[in-house]
């Protein structure tokens, strides 16, 4: 049993019948179309020969078809961990060196074996550190990013950079060396695509076309986008008139690799890999739960670690770059009627047809038509609405995000998102801080207790019945300490503190060791601290510590208790819905 | 009234009268005499002349006295901020070179700049993310470094190093080297220190020593050894057999001076300036908290961020090193029955007087007198006591405190405290990313709800009722979904699920995001999703948004409310304390 939980595929495996084969093999023809140019445009925009990224569509799907959960799934290269690439080891090596290649993949495989120790070690709730404005901002900027670094392709001039301004900057400098050729293959190809996005699929619909082979045809636009714009540069002559090509590809399937053992390597790289990982692992996990719920299908959170590790593994063995659940392709497959991770497999061997059989008619192929199918891929990313309903809904959530979106775009990815990660946690300790407290009286005819700025209640002057909204814990430890001292130093009447702890899930020792001093300082005061309605988690602990022991008060299981004790005549005034003086 | 509130002095000064400054003196007489030796150790542990000691304690106290509102509070230079000014200095400089002094003025400059900053922005609560825990676990190990740098003084050998590790191995390479003469002061000296701590004054009253005169005597001892060991050092001609010694001490005033006005300097001390701001106003603000409580006095915790920030550009322009709020001292200064911040200034005064008229007088004295100093003083710090403590009431707060211990000793005071602040606040959202929740149901003959765990209670079956005892943000988001999928897939029996949320005192976008994911996949399989008891606040923030709107089913008042609309014969029947089919 617990050998199987590691290998979903022997429960799918079991039920596999010839109509489920061929839903899956239509869908791994479809997908197979998108991915061809998909894996080398990612596979340039990670600043790596075109073959890499078909390299990085076959192992990691077979693999991931053993180990994942997700019936649908798509894994392979995918932009934001591209661009995440190309900014981790731009910095150790110069593009087209065998030492960029071999940091690609050392990337790639660090961040597999991540991926697979947080597996087995069940540390799946690291993902939870990227909130979900914080993750949103960062795949806004990011989409961002690609696109401005691609026009540079479209246009057809030098330029470099990782962050926006870099890019835009570097742009603006090299404005007259636009190459027109480029420039019109550039403005055709990203046209075409965004149309035939938008609809071509209706188009063939209304003219009788069969729903599948629409679907098939408009799937197909970037290949076919790929064939004109290649065939125009042969039959033109075009890479004479200044229109990069791709160039040659060798042909053939990739040769098992090794990263490079070197310490100070992985070293640099440790951040980034845990970077990549648990971005491409929040990303493939979102998609593969979205995908599941629609069909009642089950995601095992841990076990999908380590089937992405796998998959990264497998990638890097295999010459490629990091792979990550993909959003659009998972979709495609998922809506090809992808039935198992079969299809996954199928399409791993349509791309291993490609990569024996096809590079050598993608010579020609012009990078600008690459650039144009990234541009339309990631600008469907970009969420600038996002900001606005997160604005709507939390002050808070929409400074993580725009903080997110403006450290990404202005100093690039890394830095990006782990501002975001700063700021969220940052705003999440600040909020705890201050948290919300009420002093309470008794409702009028009733044992129930109110916040005495919203509601006619009743107190009685000897005793000060404060309520925190919160766990009581190293943050907001010195609020409370505050809190109760400044109440004490206005009202000399006050005889009893109650501390009200319904909504107190968790008392850490910063917090005890307050309570502690404030304790002790009442006492010396004359004053008698109390707690009521304290939760059975949080009392099993307090019995732990000398707290109780040396509490100058009692512990009350209601609130009500607790008047009726300090206070009874008060406690029957407010029954009777009188004032006590 | 707002002007008098940035000077406390405007306050205390008025009811100044002879009684008061009669005490106030006495205080100052007792402080300066302890402050002395003390105020040369700690230059020396910093790595910085003899005489930037006394200087760091004339105008930061004139400038507290201004500005605290302790009325007891005796700043200075103290252990664990010399320790990490000489950790920060020495990176950049060697010692005994005006670049090594400039940088620790720049240190001093910078913190004071910090503490203002963050005192006219309220940013008091920034001390907040120094959890008891990491703060003890720092100090407690910062006492165990500064003895341990102090032993090679004792000992007369060479050697140094920022952490226990480097610190015990050049003491083991360098055993061979034992000076006899140092050792014997050294082992006196740290002897006497001990014993009189420990004895002088028990000894003294029960000789019948008035209790004033027996106090002042024993605060003298250290003044006593320092005594005693420069004479003997000077009469027996022992630093030409090797006694290390204090040497020319410049007598006269500090001169004003400025710090370097060095951008890539400052940009190198910032870390290291933020973390001795803060970690020194952890330890003022506590000491001041303690000693006000007990004569029922207030602390403004903000105007102390001015005042210990102005003592620190005060310390850096009269060319000293950070001064912090120090406990020992001010205990002794409250204890001697100091009843004003005058205190404080007269201790200035005398401090002064020794800087002119005392200093020719130190030649002689041994630099292993003083390192007996520091280590009788930082070994009242070090509280093994405390790891026990949490251990017992919280392995989380343990495993903070223990981290920044061993991180502190290993590896040095900076990465010691960023890794406690790290640990501690990883540990706070792993914790909240898988609170506690219970499933509930209806106590019998009431319209009470408890876990189905802990009670006997009736639940029908169509109703999941889940109760999260925590706010729901981005750690715990996913928890959420993945609790309510699994239950859904376990019970097909269900129609509804009731989210039951006394405890939940914010939402924020990243759970939103996540309930909304719950609303759809719920509606999709027919079954409604419903909250209860939802706060006020949290409520007022879900009607900024969609959720209301799309939610599946309602929001109700009470969770009886819900049994009773989704369920009425159970909740009947639970009512007449029967089971429900």
């Amino acid at each position: 049993m617990k050998f199987a939980k590691f290998f979903p595929i022997l429960k799918w495996g079991r039920g596999y019948s010839r109509q489920t084969l061929e839903n899956d093999l239509v869908a791994a023809v479809i997908v197979t179309i998108m991915l061809i140019p998909q894996s080398l445009a990612y596979a340039l925009l990670a600043g790596l020969p075109a073959q890499v990224g078909l390299y990085a569509s076959i192992a990691p799907l077979v693999i991931y078809a053993v180990f994942g959960t997700s019936r649908t799934l798509a894994v392979g290269p995918v932009a934001v961990a591209s661009l995440m690439t190309a900014a981790a080891v731009g910095q150790l090596a110069a593009q087209g060196t065998p030492e960029y290649l071999g940091a690609a993949i050392a990337l790639a495989f660090l961040s597999g074996l991540m991926l697979l120790l947080m597996g087995f070690l069940r540390l799946g709730f690291l993902a939870n550190f990227l909130s979900h404005p914080v993750i949103s901002g960062f795949i806004t900027a990011s989409g961002i990013i690609i696109a401005a670094s691609q026009l540079r392709h479209l246009l057809g001039v030098p330029g470099e950079g990782h962050n926006l301004l870099e890019l835009l900057g570097s742009l603006w400098a090299n404005l007259d060396k636009i190459n027109l050729p480029t420039l019109v293959i550039g403005v055709f190809a990203t046209s075409f695509l965004f149309w035939s996005r938008r609809s071509l699929k209706k188009l063939l619909l209304a003219r009788g076309t069969k729903p599948r082979i629409a679907d098939i045809l408009s799937k197909s636009a970037p290949i076919a986008a790929v064939a004109a714009t290649t065939l125009a540069t042969w039959l033109f002559g075009l890479s004479g008139a200044g229109v990069a090509i791709v160039g040659e590809i060798p042909s053939g399937l990739p040769m098992p690799t090794l990263p490079p053992f070197d310490l100070a390597l992985w070293t640099q790289i440790a951040t980034p890999a845990l970077l990549i990982s648990i971005v491409g692992y929040v990303e493939t996990i979102s998609v593969a739960q979205t995908l599941a719920a629609k069909r009642r299908q089950r995601i095992d959170p841990d076990q999908e670690l380590i089937a992405l590790g796998a998959a990264n593994v497998g990638a890097a063995m295999s010459g490629g770059l990091p792979v990550t659940g993909g959003f659009a392709r998972s979709v495609v497959n998922f809506d090809a009627g992808a039935e198992t991770p079969a299809a996954g497999a199928f399409t791993a061997i349509g791309i291993a047809g490609a990569a024996l059989f096809l590079t050598p008619l993608l010579f020609f192929l012009p990078k600008a038509t690459l650039a144009a199918t990234i541009i339309v891929a990631v600008l469907s990313l970009v969420d600038v609405g996002a900001l606005r309903r997160s604005w709507r809904y939390s002050r808070g959530d929409f400074a993580a995000m725009l903080a997110t979106i403006l450290v990404t775009l202005g100093t690039g990815v890394e830095t990006g998102i782990i501002a975001g990660v700063g700021v969220s946690v940052f705003l999440h300790l600040y909020r705890t801080s201050r948290p919300h407290y009420a002093v309470v009286g008794q409702v009028p005819g009733t044992e129930h207790f109110r916040n005495i700025n919203r509601h006619e209640v009743v107190v009685s002057p000897a005793i000060y019945s404060i309520r925190i909204d919160e766990s009581l814990y190293f943050p907001n430890a010195r609020f409370i300490e505050d809190r109760i001292n400044a109440a004490i130093a206005q009202n000399p009447a006050i005889k009893h503190v109650v501390l009200v702890c319904p909504a107190v899930n968790f008392i850490d020792l910063s917090a005890l060791e307050s309570l502690e001093a404030v304790n002790t300082r009442l006492k010396e005061a004359g004053i008698q601290l109390h707690l009521s309605e304290v939760k059975g988690p949080v009392m099993d602990r307090l019995k732990r510590s000398h707290f109780l022991h040396d509490l100058g008060g009692q512990v009350f299981l209601t609130q009500y208790d607790a008047i009726r004790t300090l206070d009874g005549e008060c406690a029957r005034a407010a029954l009777e819905a009188r004032r006590c003086s």
